[in-house]
């Protein structure tokens, strides 16, 4: 994509990451930022302002007296190029367009009545038209389309290898998808996506370290360490769903027992409502309302998976000692009823200095999941250099 | 320490590094492998030449026909300089000297009546007298000391915040160590230095991403991941003994309760051991002696500590994902009554791929302590470049 690509990679890639999470910034900040030369800097720009990513901003500042020519700090031109993104779930698609600051510019919901994957593709490629032929006329300046999809995904091959979820098995995803939409596709895990967002735009941004713990039908994490996600020697890492915390606890879907999803998943938090309410029809959103008119034993239930995802949060702080952990997902609509079981589960058992850990426990709009989605597709355009 | 230090530090750590870890290797193969031209891979050996820690050897092989000139790989001088390395414990210091390539060349233990930090010190500087005076005639090429010591230890200050074993608090050990050795001292948290001597010189050499359990008193955790040593935003990580597994089990010193180490660690064992056998002032050994004679219940202690320490490694999986995964330390010495144990605890909770993970179990000699504590004295020359 740039000119003399092999050569000038590395650099061109860190400042461009660095004037997108950072910026504006002055280009001397910049070599100080990532340990380059001013000239280095100055030559891994060009061609991104070239090609219209980034600009210069008028001089606002001397650094000081006798400090010569003025900063002109370096920024991202937001409206250079689009990405769409989506995140697919076994009812919903949502969709959304991001300028190349990640903020959402438009979104659309279509429902799914089968989750097929033939079917999801022919709705997928009809979202995408509708999203870039909308208003906005975003179509020209969009060529990448990043999806989120739960389950064991390779982001390299962009296989879908399984996702429960979706029971799909090796879909060959971002073929499929570049075949329809004509963009250049992305897959990769929604935790993992809803996590590069968080650190290159979110509460992550500048954290060497940092986890997102997902609360929902599944309970989830994405880790940050050293800079950069952890994905797992054996494609397995941020599984805090099934760390096990109780050794006679209920039997998981993964074959062991006392794993922190078996108890505070929302598939669990509806059979233990079902069972102490003797409501056998019972729904998440009925067992929600239940505990918020003070049903003890339904509150109960909440208080036991509040505590649980505060072990799983304690295990990642002890072992892994992230700067900070954002706790967040759809489950946390019943914000209220989880966070101060959260809190003190995680109090009780964070290891010494562990607990000066910050925790952010915050409800997720469900459009954030396919913003993440289109965050790794402008990581992709980053790394492309 | 080298000329015009600023300009080539990295390069000459990276090659330094890359020689000493996975030498002999030749400048062409360093140069792929560091992602650096092969004029800055021969710039940046220069100074390690002339100060002779690294030599040129023979050319042994040309790389292929019309390949140019024979390569010469570079290795280690592994007797350029050698490195004195002691673990403190509560009742005794293990020292040796290692050459440059890690290698135990000498060691020697002191009974230390008590852990009174002067009385340590004084010991100390005996100890590091009879190390390099003795036969080997090490003194004249040694100009570094390690130490390692459990509990919270800052590496940046040398001081020892805080360790339960010997009962210090703020004690300033590499000031104190320096004046009375006149060596250059390192300090670091015993179980950190094992990792980074397991990572540079044993199995974790060339692994992304790789953790150390340690079993004995308590139970520790080393972490690499990005080929780097976790070590926690605030001070805490690899706390795999404080991660909570059964909800309703035996308290902890941390004051949380059904810790890793409050089933599995030495005193817990002992404690429980106590109980089911009736006799009041029971050791460890005596424990080990029963279960290898086949008592069912002090087997039975063995068989949950060793699931405990399983359920502990399964989250380090679960949630890390590291390539390879190395049990060890002195409660291993009975790692007949573990290791089964180990494995299947670990087998039942690691999730998926996780359980692809391979586990080394294995006892460890007292003195590798001390060899990591020499690592870490290797590392900081390493990176004085």
């Amino acid at each position: 994509m740039f000119p003399e690509a092999d050569a000038v990679a590395p650099a061109v890639t860190a400042v461009f990451t660095a004037v997108l999470t950072e910026g504006p910034i002055s280009r001397v900040a910049l070599a100080r930022r990532l340990d380059l030369s001013s000239g280095a800097v100055t030559k891994a720009a060009r061609p991104l302002i070239d090609l219209g990513y980034l600009e210069e901003l008028a001089a606002t500042e001397r650094t000081g007296p006798g400090a010569g020519r003025p900063a002109s700090p370096l920024a991202i031109r937001a409206d250079s190029e689009f990405f769409v993104g989506v995140k697919i779930t076994a009812d919903e698609l949502i969709g959304v367009v991001c300028d190349l600051r990640a903020q959402v510019r438009v979104s659309a919901h279509r429902r799914l009545p089968v989750a097929d994957a033939d079917q999801v593709l022919t709705q997928l490629g009809e979202l995408v038209d509708d999203l870039l032929d909308g208003p906005g006329d975003y179509r020209a300046r969009t060529r990448r389309l990043g999806l989120a999809v739960s389950g064991d995904v390779d982001p390299i091959t962009g296989l879908v290898r399984y996702s429960p979820f979706l029971r799909w098995h090796d879909v060959a995803l971002r073929e499929r998808a570049e075949k329809i939409t004509g963009l250049a596709v992305t897959v990769e895990n929604d935790v993992k996506a809803l996590t590069i967002a968080e650190h290159w735009f979110g509460e992550g941004v500048g954290a060497e370290s940092f986890a997102l713990v997902t609360v929902g039908a599944g309970i989830g994490c994405g880790l940050v360490v050293g800079g950069r996600l952890v994905s797992g020697a054996h494609g397995v890492a941020g599984e805090i769903g099934h760390i096990g915390i109780d050794v006679d606890g209920p039997d998981c879907h993964c074959g062991s027992r006392g794993c922190v999803e078996a108890i505070a998943g929302a598939g669990a938090i509806v059979r233990q409502a079902r069972l102490c309410s003797g409501r056998p029809s019972l729904t998440f959103e009925d067992a929600v309302e239940l505990a918020r008119h003070g049903d003890v034993a339904v509150c109960e239930v909440f208080a036991r998976a509040g505590d649980a995802i505060g072990a799983g949060i304690a295990a990642v702080a002890n072992l892994v000692g992230p700067a900070r952990i954002v706790v967040s997902g759809e489950g946390l609509a019943a914000y209220d009823l989880f966070e101060p079981h959260i809190r003190a589960g995680f109090q009780r058992r964070a290891f010494g200095a562990a607990a000066d850990c910050p925790l952010s426990i915050r409800p997720l709009p469900f459009e954030e999941w396919a913003r993440g989605a289109a965050t790794v597709s402008i990581k992709a355009l980053v790394a492309a250099g």
